[in-house]
């Protein structure tokens, strides 16, 4: 195990609920094995590059807080490489068998592409030395399409020809590394794929550009043989006033009109979640039921804040029902759990890194243990089988089946008066839950 | 016209923008001509049959509040003679060239639908009187099926069968009546279709169940020979925490997924797109785009308030660009532009309705003729051309025309520097709309 | 007890958290002893006379649903009078120790003040004959001045003296009679003490208004001997665009400008805590130290909704820091925790009642449970008297005792590198909540 | 007229409604005399320096792209006087009054407060010597009491009693500066005086020390003879969660509850207005009613999203309603219109600079001819003053000097039927805005 920028933290051990260590995990037990698969497999965890290794604190109103040892570095390249060699030890540290990282995070760029590709190429190597002795692997890799000027009128969406190109070829470079370090998923974010305001944009134009960037990706990947899940990640707004991947259920429409269903499935963010007013469950559920959830960015928000906030998950009916939804999707690989998360601009001390990520995989682990006995006791499957039980029998099976149409179900309620007797429960349900929790 | 219920209000005449009289518009000349056509069949106006003749100031914090002439006649059916009546009379006193209803707005519902139907058809046959008599058409019809208590829990998406069965055989009746009065739309909005609680939802089940519904009324259409168009309008939640009609892409998606497409078509009300988090203009711009732009239900709501508070229009920025999309769409018919507004709860007086319905006649009348004027100096769509101009020659053409992949796009931009050199201009255009308005 | 209504309920037992039964408390152990006090002592929980006994499921999109056994009796003042009794029932067999009502929730209105007040006192004289036999109190009365048209623009801020005259007529009486239960508060929820758009409304005499009435209430508590505690109730808007009760810090500021400060504390409401983007516990916690928390309205919004959804609390983590302010505070008495909350809609059985209630007093006792060992254990307090530290010596110890100005602060810091040199531990701190849930 | 940066800008002339030229106002006319003032002395507009010279298009998910001339000085020092010049240039080519700056805006910092203040001298110098050949004044100073690491967890609000003496100390220096270069008025915005979590806050100690922090500010003002306007800007959110200063309702309570409101009034932001769920008008009408209105930070938000936009305003709603409440105030001197807007991120060529202001001084510049003309007319206050008569005779009257009580109320009103005749008329009062737009 690597031990060279937070030699007084040690690998973090487990020592249950009971435990005032800051510096250990309360539920997340890797090994503990829950219907014959260890926890640490069932999670998928993953380190998010940018966040944990770049995050430097800086917001709209101030610079950067974070304390971090490859800071003093200030070779570009050496604390780059620092940078990934750090990421290794916090992932090992903590037990987290992946991480994820956009093309920028890991290199710096040059002047051209040429130049940025042979920078990454050099961080590449490095890393995939790293991993030779390392258990850590990679969830997934991107390309950054949004912090250089040059994007900021979209990537696939700029109302300029060259910056398509720019960004084809910064995805062509991406997917040839993720394959190269065996990454499992390929991931799009919108980053600024959207408009700031109608009355400058093309709004065809940009839909049907950012469709045919989708293709050439399906395309090359095939043509280089990578086999990792393609995964679009949907957020409604930020940066760009409108994000075109607003959530899943506009993904999904855009993929069916474009025919690109097949290649694609959903990354989905709590935080882009409720930015779109949905629950976190509600776009893994909808994801779900219509097969195309594909993994997860695990984070929270505040729900009385408009922004992005990117805060560990510690709230256990988020983790617990998003975990329910991913048990009941029969597990979550190829994808996995990535924290895509940051330790609030005032948690800058190196050791925050490591107690928030504690606290995030220990509010997953017990979510997942919480919605793994639900599922088993079945009490709300149970429920919603006896509420919707009139579907499988009589007319309720003839109207699925497609057996009757409306003058047939005419002809059978005209006389007759309904009665809705039934409660919906939702309070009951509710108090369920909490004694699960 | 009619004179019966407001015999101190005359027609409302057109005065013109110096005028001081509330009962007189200031910018809509029904018979003033653009483009070859009178405004009155560009805007083809709509009055609300639930909200004006129907509505009662009563909100979830006290009872009702409106002084309407027929609520002394005490016999239900009778009221509702007057009640429809009194419709007639306020359009034609507006100049309002079409109306819409829901069925038991317009008359009560008996015991069984044997007998609500019978209701029905009295107030259907005391409508088409009045429609022989009138130039006052019907624009759409559609089936309440969230009143009542046995579509608690929804109507096609409800748990019990038999309240699907209720509701096919109640949107069977309401497609009669709708033929026979001539109508040229006819709406499914939501309703109770949407969720509570997912503890408690087979989404799944409930969302197949819709498409199920949908698929028959299109087949019973067609058997009835009803050749008006079908729409569906969205809104995000409201009365269910979740509405399963989100937002025009969430529609979009579902009639895609179910092969509904090609028989649909998008009703969009301000309000919901605002309780959406989308602007008005977006909605109606992605509809145009995508080719399902089917009409529209013109009110506006508070930007700062979270419920649907269905104002009359009275903001011309909104009013302008909406009729910017309607007048990109090549025209709004056989659709058209429903008040689905209601007067203050504190606006109580009969003469609010006329007041009302001019400010938001008024209002759309500015908005098209300042968006007509915008069209025809194509001063937007010129700064668009001009910005998106990569993509008619060289790379951008190639890209547009499939003829490039990933490998061509960055042997063409590999060595080059992308320089992103032209600003959105959006302060500029945003001046420019000013200069119109 | 009471046993006339729910015959198939009987009184709620405590069976523990291993219970499967509905009808059973699972946290709520109403004589378990916790510092001396038992937790009914402690919790004050009263039940909401409107939502509970008067709440018909209607909402602005339907009827009523809800099955109650009081409304097959059709004279007003009988079923009024059942009504009560079936209020105390409910309390009793939920353990309940007080309730509150509005003077129209408990009886129907006359056609003159003079009647309804006589209508009235026929109720109240049952009401106390309820209670001789019964442990349940009155926690405090208020009186509606928002659900009769004539306070369609609101009440002492209604531009029609008259409806001033007529509101303080009805506070007037309404004290009387809360005196004359042994009710321990008053509460002033401002109803439509707001305004719908600022063209119309002359704000500076409206809030004068309402100081004068407040003064007026306060004066006639002093003159009929009524020493309960005054409480005024925020709320940010619904049904008014805005309410002038805004939040606890506006409530605040207009107490103190107007010389009321001494007179009124408050009574905070969750849902419209958040409905003022607030945490339920900020608003707590800025009563609290500015010594005016008064009372709690317990239930629970949806974040994701705009308007007042009035749910039964279920959120452990709302409850539990809602609970560490009250003891914080040293209690809530004389005020208590009222459940202004409502069964859903869809939850229209009679026993869906005692479910949701149950959910809720759940809720709460596992919440006050949690925060009391938190308090307890002072880890919150121990990190927060560390962090500031420095306040308690030194040049931060002259600051509070207001020893130094800009120039000795100048002096001290102007050749000093200041280094914040501490984390903030909000992911620990949140961790460490959890380990306590 | 400086000439340097933009030398192929001219100063801005007025040319009226009808033209095309992107670099002319349509509607601001310097000169224009209105009520015996120009519009000059009316609007008092001011450059904000932050946004305007500092600004750089950097967003949470892009670095800068803004083009500007003098970001190829590097010398730290020469830059900072360069910008300054330009800053000078730019307000007289727009012939705008005014200018405002934080001491961080216009000087690099030092590693010791006492170096950070020598540059500062050096610029202040440099700022002196501009001011001595233009009619450029400052309308107010500021401190950044928060961009710095060390303010990471509030400047007098820190937990660290340091961090507060540099804040006090710095702020000295600002008003030193602020009074030396003849600013009006001291402006206190709150930076991050605010919280996270409450779970690591003591908000009683760090609300006390904001109050302390205040009173040593209007000490030393006193001391050094500076006699400007003290205004707290109010925000409810970001950079923190909750900001202390949340609304104008907030600080008042905050003022009187401290003593303080005698010495301090309120810089209203649209933005930031609507960030906290209310209308600007509201903001404005509440701190004019109240005798704290100050000063105006003119901008526009964006309604659909949750953060600070800071956008130039140009929706001439929002214009006219806020010039209404100006010239309802008297006019706003000794403050002004701050233009505390930036251009789009997208907006980045040099001229947008000042295609942004024209777009935000002519929607103000026709906002306020729009209100001066509808104060005039009075049709709103005739409307207002007819509402509310009742209370300038009868009871109302007695209500309103005090001459009864709730016994007297009532007697009055017992028997009474209270109608409510009269409707609010909002419709009509929208569309009477309508014609003066």
């Amino acid at each position: 195990m690597i031990n060279e920028f937070f030699k007084n933290i040690d690998k973090i051990p487990y020592e249950g609920p009971g435990s005032d260590n800051p510096l250990a995990f309360k539920y997340y037990n890797p090994e503990e094995k829950i219907g014959g698969k260890s926890l640490k497999e069932h999670l998928r965890f993953s380190l998010a590059y940018w966040h944990t290794l770049n995050g430097s604190g800086q917001d709209p109103f101030g610079v950067g807080t974070m304390l971090r040892p490859w800071l003093s570095i200030s070779d570009p390249v050496e604390q780059a490489k620092a940078r990934m060699t750090a990421c290794f030890e916090i992932a090992e540290k903590l037990d987290m068998p992946f991480f994820c990282f956009h093309d920028r995070d890991i290199a710096p760029e040059g002047k051209t592409l040429r130049e940025s590709n042979k920078i990454l190429d050099e961080i590449v190597s490095h890393t995939a030395e790293l991993m030779r002795y390392s258990s850590v692997k990679l969830l997934w890799g991107t390309a950054n399409l949004f912090s250089n000027p040059r994007f900021v009128h979209g990537a696939s969406t700029s109302p300029n020809a060259d910056v398509f190109a720019y960004a084809a070829a910064q995805v062509k470079k991406a997917l040839e590394i993720t394959r190269e370090l065996g990454g499992s998923n390929y991931v799009f974010w919108g980053g600024r794929e959207g408009y700031e305001t109608l009355l400058n944009t093309d709004m065809k134009l940009e839909l049907d550009n950012l469709a045919r960037f989708l293709r050439m990706a399906v395309d090359y990947a095939k043509e280089i043989g990578f086999t990792g899940q393609f995964l679009i990640e949907p957020k409604p707004k930020e940066p760009t006033k409108h994000q075109y991947d607003f959530d899943t259920a506009t993904v999904y429409g855009f993929l069916k009109s474009h025919g690109l269903d097949e290649y694609f499935k959903v990354n989905i963010e709590m935080n882009h979640a409720t930015l779109a007013y949905h629950t976190f469950q509600h776009e893994l559920h909808f994801a779900r039921i219509n097969n195309f959830l594909g993994s997860l960015d695990v984070n929270q928000g505040d729900y009385l804040l408009g922004w992005d906030t990117d805060q560990f998950p510690t709230n256990l009916y988020e983790t617990t029902l998003a975990m329910y939804e991913v048990i009941k999707n029969g597990g979550i690989a190829p994808g996995g759990l990535n924290f895509d998360a940051k330790v609030r601009r005032g948690s800058f001390e190196p050791e925050d890194i490591f107690i928030a990520h504690i606290a995030g995989m220990d509010a997953l682990a017990r979510g997942f243990k919480t919605a793994y006995k639900m599922v088993e006791d079945r009490k709300l499957d149970n429920f919603i089988e006896e509420r919707y039980a009139s579907y499988r029998e009589g007319i309720g099976k003839d109207i699925v089946e497609g057996k009757v149409g409306f003058k047939e179900l005419e002809e059978y309620i005209l006389d007759k008066e309904v009665v809705q007797y039934k409660s919906g429960r939702q309070e009951l349900l509710e108090a369920i839950v909490n004694q699960y929790i």
